[in-house]
């Protein structure tokens, strides 16, 4: 059983102990991370996407970013073709891993089935709902003794765009740990030339960085873009913050432009800059 | 075996590697939290009393926020009704937990009597003495050989008044992630008139706020009263931080009077307010 | 298994979820810290001896504090004589614990040589590369066949220095997460007078402090020194903290002074400092 959340490591504990409470015999509790940013869907679906991928058929997820507990969003269960089963709130986060792995099967859980001790309050499902579920499909029990079908509500994540010349259009889908902008753009789109190219992040003007294999090669300090490891386009500070550098945040867009297709490079950029305060 | 603390991770690395050492058949050892608000003694014992009342019987719960370290707090274990055991300092961080399953032996730690490696200083006791009585325990162990009687001293949790009129008095007990303010006030004791509830923290004036069953029905941004997971009364705004808005903070009052019993509404605080700028 | 890392939960993840698909029989994933300050080698390296020695021989440890990801440092594995294995990249972090535990052979990990689904990018060896080569390990596999042989790069954790007079010179290798400056200096080289002595941190004036045997004997937010958990010497501020009221941070220099060769209390510096004010 893996723990996904935004409520922090006090209330996960909670969620923990119910667990183990009805299914002592679970052999392994993994906490992904419960510091996800609080209530941002789309960036924790897609973070939650790229950890949850990684572990083993047969895994039950618990994903409980939750801004609108106890409201309309139904409670569900998404039991995966590839034999994982994803659990929480119905709201979008779990909608990009159900895709990856596989929808065998969408149950809306009915609170009037679960066995257990009775709800307290109605603002923390995590707890009081999908833990018991987790617990119950923990110990191999049928998904359709938890409750009537229901269909999975979607979540597109944002698509990233071609442009002629060997650009791309996208935007910042994670800002992780580091500060690093992680794009939604696949690697393989951006062409660069002789390991350059050229990248606006939100209203900024496109400057040429370094296209390289590693934060290493670009040298302390220095902006440049390189491949991530989700498979896209990152933008990255070596021991540093590009969300700090460039005041990039989730949702800002994004453009890499090819630079034999007439962008400018820094120093051209640097160059104009010059000329307009000498004309002042 | 649970860890809690406020010694932060890395430190509590070495507590698990302690107890791992001498007692590798333990089956799960799970990090409640960590980062718990560092030396407060009360909200630690309300929160740790919520997490670890949740877990099953039996669970051996080491719980280190110790700011007295090396001093004259007893280092103790409390055998539980319930079949659980409590292994920390006897600073009251335990009471309100042990009360709560019930206190059947309470051992003072007799460091002599522990096998394993000496201590290194007096500065962590959470590694040189509680992750090894934890261990002694989880291998099954009987406590009595931990060492002597002991008695548990008591940490009264401030205590909630009713009030006339349906209003109650109490305070903040623990500002939670997502800086809710959580109260002492049990919900069954609040009495709201049409879904509506006066409340003043600290030396607030007070004002009517809408109470209601879910963060979303509040509508973002918006503050409002609920019953929270703690079985108790909560201040939030929906996806922001009551704790922000209001300057509340662990140990602050908290009013609550009925909305029939004369309060003013929010739109008549801002009459009155408007009133007062405009005699200046 | 324990993880250790400054790479932040959420990537921590993707480790966890590739080591247990490659090792699902794995019992025990043990998070040491993911929060280690980012890219700064010698503190890692100090910080994880601590946590890593506590643990019972036999343990895999995977530590990606990985700044150089993608670059020259090469991936490796150290088998040590005690039985333990530590997986991570060769930049000097693995070297202190290796130290203590005994090199008995050192493999420089050869990413043809690894089963498993292919890397993604160059950017994360830790979900990549040290992961499976745990998994590897975890499931009894031989270390030989992972790579050929390689020497381990050394890392000289500063070295205190004695002085006459009973003092001593060294410098800050930690800051804990109380604020506590943890030095490189041995606690039993700290000759102290009556319980007093005197200590310089960085540029600022010696002064007298006393040396304790616990905060608490300190007194709330008095500035001392005592011994740490580590065995060394720290400068705290009791329920305070010291990096914040000294300015101390990790490598900055630490002077200890015997108080009887010639060291002036605090009431003599405040008595100059007063004497200097009157002068002007």
């Amino acid at each position: 059983v893996t723990l996904t959340s935004d409520v922090g490591w006090a209330y996960a504990a909670q969620m923990k102990g119910r667990l183990l409470s009805l299914a002592p015999a679970v052999r392994l509790v993994v906490d992904l991370t419960h510091d996800l940013p609080r209530h941002r869907i789309p960036e924790a679906a897609f973070v939650l996407r790229a950890m949850a991928s990684s572990f083993p058929p047969g895994t039950v997820h618990v994903a409980v970013i939750d801004p609108g507990v106890g409201g309309r969003r139904a409670p569900i269960v998404v039991q995966c073709r590839e034999g994982s089963y994803l659990v929480g709130p119905d709201n979008g986060v779990l909608a990009p891993l159900a895709t990856t792995l596989g929808v065998a099967r969408v149950v809306r859980l009915d609170p009037d089935r679960r066995s257990g001790p009775a709800r307290v309050g109605t603002t923390f499902d995590g707890r009081d709902l999908f833990a018991p579920a987790a617990a119950w499909l923990a110990r191999g029990r049928s998904v359709g003794q938890l409750g009537g079908p229901a269909t999975l509500t979607d979540l597109r994540l944002p698509e990233p765009r071609r442009r002629p010349g060997g650009g791309a259009e996208g935007e910042v889908v994670h800002v992780d740990h580091f500060g690093n902008l992680i794009t939604n753009i696949p690697s393989a789109w951006i062409r660069t030339l002789r390991g350059r190219v050229s990248v606006a992040v939100g209203e900024r003007a496109l400057r040429v960085v370094r296209w390289v294999r590693s934060y290493e090669s670009l040298g302390p300090g220095r902006l440049g873009a390189l491949g991530s490891s989700f498979g896209t386009a990152e933008i990255a500070v070596a021991r540093g913050s590009a969300a700090a550098r460039l005041g990039g945040a989730t949702g800002r867009s994004v453009r890499f432009v090819g630079v034999g297709g007439g962008a400018r490079t820094t120093e051209t950029v640097n160059n104009a800059a010059r000329l307009r305060r000498r004309r002042r």
